[in-house]
């Protein structure tokens, strides 16, 4: 099944190139669309985090569809592109959780967003504890690995 | 800018109505589409949790795109549609945090996937610790209250 969809808003920050991790010291702003009204972000400030749903739109890598070595690391092992957080996947899909810093009018500032200048946003949805994972999150050596420089 | 998007699966439960409320006991199946690999959920069972994203299609309330009160409660404050996870929003997108159950093949089980069956699925991420918010969550209590039977 096909769908279209549209953006809501802009990503705008420092970060102009498609490159991985250090995205620690980056700061976003988020700006609505003028279709939108400033107020479908009213009362954002109450919390804490809020998910950011966005388009992988500069990527220019084939997507992938089956399983790869995470990054090319044949250090770690090959798992399928839904085992992964990979930017050249099905529909070119990002959700980060970030942190909340300020709103003003139709701008959201946000911490910890790892999308590049100008990437364009499909959704903002606010991050409630009841829909973070109840029980103990468990994942592979791998993973934990990939993550060491990701957030410096 | 619009963008086109493809299912990459579907979902499979007993849930045949769109109603909120009492999750907890609902155990999906996902099945990845025939043009998918298989080996796309290579590996998923060495991570306790999923994100998945999927296509609220069965919604035919208008799309709020300003504010409104959480499930017309009026006893809760009028908040903009992006401090809400109302199905019907702008993109009709969804994004859930699972327990993984098991994976067969082409298939993977969750727990805590509110979404109803046959829904198309477009996007499966792992859940890795450096993802999850590492500040406390702060949310209002309007919005702990809304959970009160979500997952019972």
């Amino acid at each position: 099944m096909k769908f279209e969809i549209e953006s809501i808003g802009t990503v705008y920050n420092k970060r102009k190139e498609v490159v991985d991790d250090f995205w620690g010291d980056t700061i976003s702003e988020i700006r609505l669309h003028d279709h939108l009204p400033e107020e479908a972000l009213d009362g954002i400030e109450t919390f804490s985090h809020a998910e950011v749903l966005f388009v992988f739109d500069k990527v220019t890598d084939p997507i992938v569809w089956g399983s790869v070595h995470p990054r090319g690391n044949t250090n770690w092992p090959k798992v399928g592109i839904f085992v992964q957080r990979k930017k050249n996947r099905p529909n070119l899909i990002g959700a980060t959780i970030c942190e909340i810093v300020k709103r003003e009018g139709r701008s959201l500032w946000v911490k910890m967003l790892d999308a590049i200048d100008e990437t364009p946003v499909i959704d903002i949805k606010p991050v409630w504890q009841g829909f973070l994972p109840k029980k103990e999150v468990k994942e592979p050596k791998w993973s934990k690995e990939l993550m060491t420089d990701y957030w410096k």
